[in-house]
């Protein structure tokens, strides 16, 4: 039988990632290209007292069908939380419980934007995302990111030659894969940009709590008084990923649409896993936990910096220093073929980064860059694996 | 802000079905609307034990990322489970595990589906899928349901006149929400027709364990020697709703498509879910639990149709005697409208029923008939609830 899949699917390439990962499945194989917290980092008593209690008091509750916006405790307590520790949150919005962040950018492009429709995205961005927008028939524009953030002039100039342009998607702190936070001031001029347009914002915060150090800024969504913004949190990263809830705060006329699409994609999230999540935001400490999950990345984020001041950055390999999240991203010299560095890096040196043009708006583009990430290995791995890079570096680099 | 949503989503109506619920939500009223199972038809103590054991000995694993494509004892489990108890499955297929079956259709028409591709169901059919396959831009053909499927001829005229059609959706044990069961011959001869024109079928077959009388006739894939079926399972009628586990068996290329698809929505079903599923089915004994919830159910269907019988019958309104599943669906004399019907039972009489117009492939086209639920209400509500429609059906239908 010969399968026709649809334009949208189809066009799909098999991404770069996947050929890396292919190589990591290798044991001999360091892995520094996945994105998982370090399995340390879950509260694994915690969760199970809760689950153990839920089903020594309320199991039915646990294992029966819910609604599809959410389990009502989990919602209203996100409504509050988010007002009332990040001013987020108004009147004309309300909350949806999504099965991880990832949901949240597919119902955003099914409800907002018809096939040709473009989003904005940052270029470099998140690749989950690019491919879940692209899934759904929705071309990309790429804006390029400076070290405070999203180019705002060209952002302006974007918006203003793309009428067709549905909405803007950005990760505003720690940003997958560059790292970069985006400046209280790049933050205000999205938004007043996003309203000269009439052009909605996709605000994607799934590290906003991972910040190791500097002043933590406020999301844009905070200064949304008009309905433009459709906020995206989640707990993968702060409670546990594998549970896979996320929550979005956005208008409820929105909100609304959405709804109807997520009955058509899972009916509702597993109400286990949100009941686990509220639970463990309502019972214990979450500052503290956060605090030692802080903690635990503020320290494996040094010693990764540490190691590539130490081991690669000597053969002319630059990397931006960040202040939070679970990634570094590197640029290699312009002289070097990034594609086959990743390549060789992964085949001869048994150490696995991600190619940066994973990232790209559009995948043929030219990137010289890197991403790593420094929660998912132990310490010994992390300093093995730098220093396979720096090894393959030397002979690259320093030829 | 004015919002534009995109076509898809706002060519979907808040349909029939949601107005009733809202008044539903009254506790004076008896819902017969709903599909949830039975309260009494979960192993809580069961499922309780296996994640007491999980969170003992392997919280990591229930807590971390996870594949896209599943669980993989899952997976095996399914691949085995389905080929040895239902010859399902050929060296081409590959499993999936899904977030809910819902989610299967989801995939199918974005994966299969360009906007403006045709998927031909069964009219009336389920609602979820329908608007599923409306929100990904597919348009929707009809073909009536006889009493033992879907019409065979008008299926051929069908493939014939749309050249467009993508898949044939169908409901072959128990239809949602006709409870009607494909005939043996009918199964042939749809598999027949979809190799004829090069259709794909996708099967879905959530309450294909439980049938209370009658043999068991073989799914439609089990004849699939092309790679012409997708077939879609389900825990959610056989262990928990709440757990949203599905899982699809169809050809690996198709999988793979999927996969790609599924990344985008939610990168991978909840692992505990997966982890329960799978232990929950090799450590206890399925048989006896499937045992023990067919006799409930059984019992329920029974004692639903000795109540229409007695109060609801003998003013007019007849329905179709039912084998398995969960519902029961009832056809009112033409002289009535429907609509009006089932506002006014759930208004002035408080028995919330399901208007059969919500399940048509045209939401504006005519019916007469509603479905009613027997496994979620307690036998009292049952009674009171049919009692309620008797009485009602007495002032309209004798008057």
């Amino acid at each position: 039988m010969q399968y026709h899949f649809s334009d949208r699917i189809s066009t799909l390439k098999p991404s770069a990632i996947r050929e890396i990962f292919k190589y990591a499945a290798d044991p001999a194989v360091v892995s520094l290209s996945a994105g998982n917290p370090a399995p340390d980092a879950f509260a694994k008593e915690q969760i199970g007292e809760i689950v153990r209690d839920i089903f020594a008091t309320r199991p039915i509750d646990a294992l029966q069908y819910s609604v599809t916006e959410g389990y009502p405790q989990l919602r209203a307590f996100i409504r509050d939380y988010m007002l009332s520790r990040h001013n987020v949150g108004r009147d004309f919005d309300d909350v949806l419980v999504t099965s991880g962040a990832q949901q949240i950018m597919e119902l955003s492009a099914k409800v907002l934007c018809n096939e040709g429709d473009v989003v904005i995205c940052e270029d470099p961005s998140f690749i989950g995302s690019l491919n879940c927008f692209r899934s759904l028939g929705a071309k990309l524009k790429g804006v390029p990111v400076d070290p405070d953030g999203m180019n705002m002039e060209k952002l302006a100039e974007v918006l203003k030659d793309t009428p067709s342009a549905r909405f803007i998607y950005t990760i505003p702190n720690f940003q997958n894969p560059s790292g970069i936070t985006m400046s209280l001031e790049k933050r205000r001029t999205m938004y007043a940009l996003a309203k000269q347009y009439g052009v909605l914002i996709v605000e994607d915060n799934p590290y906003g709590d991972l910040r190791y150090s500097g002043e933590n800024l406020p999301n844009i969504k905070s200064f949304d008084e008009e309905g433009l913004v459709i906020y995206s949190g989640s707990y993968s990263k702060v409670i546990a990923p594998g549970l896979r809830v996320g929550y979005c705060v956005a208008p409820a006329e929105i909100i609304k649409k959405m709804v109807v699409g997520k009955q058509g994609e899972d009916v509702h999230t597993n109400i286990l896993a949100q009941m686990i999540c509220y639970e463990f935001m309502t019972r214990y400490d979450f500052d503290e936990n956060l605090a030692n999950l802080r903690a635990l990345y503020r320290r494996k984020a040094q010693f990764a910096m540490e190691l590539l001041d130490r081991y690669v950055v000597p053969h002319g390999i630059t990397y931006h220093p960040i202040e939070g999240g679970l990634f570094i991203w590197c640029t290699l010299p312009e002289s070097v073929d990034m594609a086959d560095f990743c390549k060789r890096a992964v085949a001869d040196y048994k150490v696995a980064i991600v190619p940066g043009n994973a990232f790209l708006c559009d995948e043929k583009g030219t990137s010289h860059c890197f991403r790593i990430n420094f929660s998912t290995p132990s310490d010994e791995k992390l300093e093995e694996g730098i220093k396979r890079l720096g090894t393959f570096a030397a002979t690259v680099l320093n030829a």
